[in-house]
């Protein structure tokens, strides 16, 4: 599976929605997971309309729920995520984005978001900061 | 990594508990991944209790939406998750749980939950039935 940019149709499009179960908020969570490497990035949610956006444009867009607004990945930070493609689970309510991440998925300067883990009884970050937020965000 | 046992203390678990974010409906998602392939397998729901039987006894258990009640995966199919690490995001209102899981994940038969993927503008299953649901829930 190459990291081919995506572009979908209209039709295809309205069957997939018609085919989701949003839940009462108009919403689906989903997950964002590096296509060749496995590994999972984040967890955000998406309404109709980010969904339709990220498969016509081929980049992931996201509803941001505490800035009630669409929201593409990278269009402040510039670590966009291409999308590879588009999956879903057999209730219908949960997304798999198998994308292609350029730089870090986590606003923190990390690889992915999931990065403090229960070792031993005791919470540890387990993934270590690859870009300096400060040059993701030009603080 | 082994996929060891993971057997947590109470005050462990009571950390934990105060540092993730659960929603208005005392929940917080859970993403279930194979800690070693990578593979996601499922999305589901814990809420306080789940995650600290899943701590407790080292299998995974869920907060099942509809039958309103904590469940713990496998249970009637012997498809269990032993957990092997927890981890949470830098919002901390996401779970990813790095699992060993036994057979299949999802009721379908199948290893994963996400086994429909949109490609080239249609609907497609991606992933075979491996054990026969029948066998597992013996109807």
């Amino acid at each position: 599976m190459a990291a081919e940019r995506a572009a979908t149709k209209r039709e295809a499009i309205d069957e997939l929605l018609g085919r989701l179960a949003f839940d009462e908020r108009g919403l689906i969570g989903a997950i964002a997971q590096q296509f060749d490497t496995g590994e999972v990035l984040m967890f955000a949610w998406m309404d109709r309309a980010a969904v339709a956006e990220t498969l016509t444009s081929g980049d992931v867009s996201y509803w941001s729920r505490s800035r009630r607004k669409l929201w593409r990945k990278g269009e402040r930070s510039g670590q966009v995520q291409r999308l590879v493609e588009l999956r879903f689970d057999c209730d219908q309510d949960a997304l798999l984005l198998l994308v292609d991440q350029k730089g870090v998925a986590c606003h923190t300067g990390r690889r992915s978001c999931f990065f403090t883990a229960l070792r031993g009884g005791k919470l540890e970050t387990v993934a270590e900061i690859v870009v300096d937020p400060k040059t993701l965000y030009g603080e």
